[in-house]
């Protein structure tokens, strides 16, 4: 029990650090030790090191980790360079977003189709099918999809969820504003941009305060 | 310090009340106990009714709360009422689906424009302008500004971060897959999918696994 509590504090942090090596400028040097990517992030020196000697054995005292080989370990270790296959359900203007959103690949995340109850277009710009709710089963089952990504509005959002689980899904990642009720061995992870609003409104109000 | 660590998480809490009320089906009873709440959510009672405790003193014993006022009152905390006015940098995909996403009002937050370096098209289907970045500080200037929500690729955004703040944003919500510098002032709320992913890729591994 412990030890899973810990492996979920460091598994949302490794992709801070995956975005930062990604993103570091052409011609850096090659190596990065977990004192610079602490002080780079603004974190804790000790917790980076712990991190990131979970996840890579390539530190070496004094040098640091080679940069490619960090960047490949905690790749790997994410599972992004195992593709997970994925279905969406509801083909608005989110999910039309999300489908045409080509920064998933880098994550292992593949969106084989979308599913809507009037797919009027056929296809997305970018060749990806939309199907007609009725083909949900069947196209779970025949493609073996784990996960599934709700769209739709939220007063849909459990009937789609039940469907889902009842075509084999086992991980579904939730858009929709509302809390999915889902038995204990299927994970929902809420996309929860109210959330972030509420918190970022928050702010705003006290800055307003202190400038009275 | 120990207030301010309560009030976070409580904050974090209330859009999924107010998420679970506002979804309730017509017809139902006017009131909701905190205990009803919670067992609808699969939370601990004792939580739940601290929390809404906290932001409503309507709760009566043995009877609980009248519904459209809990919903009244969690709003007001949560600051949905007060418009908040916003623009939005990088109009690609993403950035277009957020400007189309009707749904952020009810959550009081208004997106006033976007911004691009190739504002191809002007306006968007819903009629919000597209604008020129060399637009941006007058923009805020004049419109008085505090929210900026960043779409931009990762490699781009600290930049557009950068010009954010010295035009007066105090807010940043950034979907870029990156860590953003600022000062200590300026709050910055990650919409990291990188890391939901994550969660969700480990799950579908540890699945796996279970089957072999």
């Amino acid at each position: 029990m412990e030890r899973k509590e810990i492996s979920k504090a460091v598994l949302k942090r490794l992709p801070g650090y995956l975005a930062y090596l990604q993103n570091m400028p052409e011609g850096s040097v090659p190596y990065i030790s977990a004192t610079a990517l602490a002080n780079a992030l603004g974190m804790g020196e000790v917790q980076v090191r712990k991190d990131l000697a979970m996840v890579s054995d390539g530190g070496r005292p004094k040098i640091g980790y080679l940069r490619e080989r960090l960047i490949r370990d905690i790749s790997q270790f994410l599972g992004y360079d195992n593709t997970t296959d994925a279905i969406l359900v509801g083909a608005g203007k989110l999910g039309q977003a999300l489908l045409g959103y080509g920064g998933f690949e880098t994550y292992g995340l593949n969106i084989l189709a979308a599913f809507d109850v009037s797919p009027a277009f056929g296809y997305t710009e970018e060749g990806k099918p939309i199907l007609l709710m009725e083909q949900l089963e069947s196209f779970c089952c025949a493609n073996q999809v784990l996960m599934g990504i709700i769209t739709v509005p939220a007063e849909y959002a459990q009937q789609v969820c039940d469907r889902l689980i009842a075509a084999g899904i086992k991980a579904i990642w939730n858009f929709a504003p509302v809390h999915l009720e889902v038995p204990e061995h299927i994970l929902v992870q809420n996309e929860n941009m109210a959330t972030s609003l509420a918190v970022l409104s928050m702010h705003l109000q006290a800055h307003m305060k202190e400038k009275k």
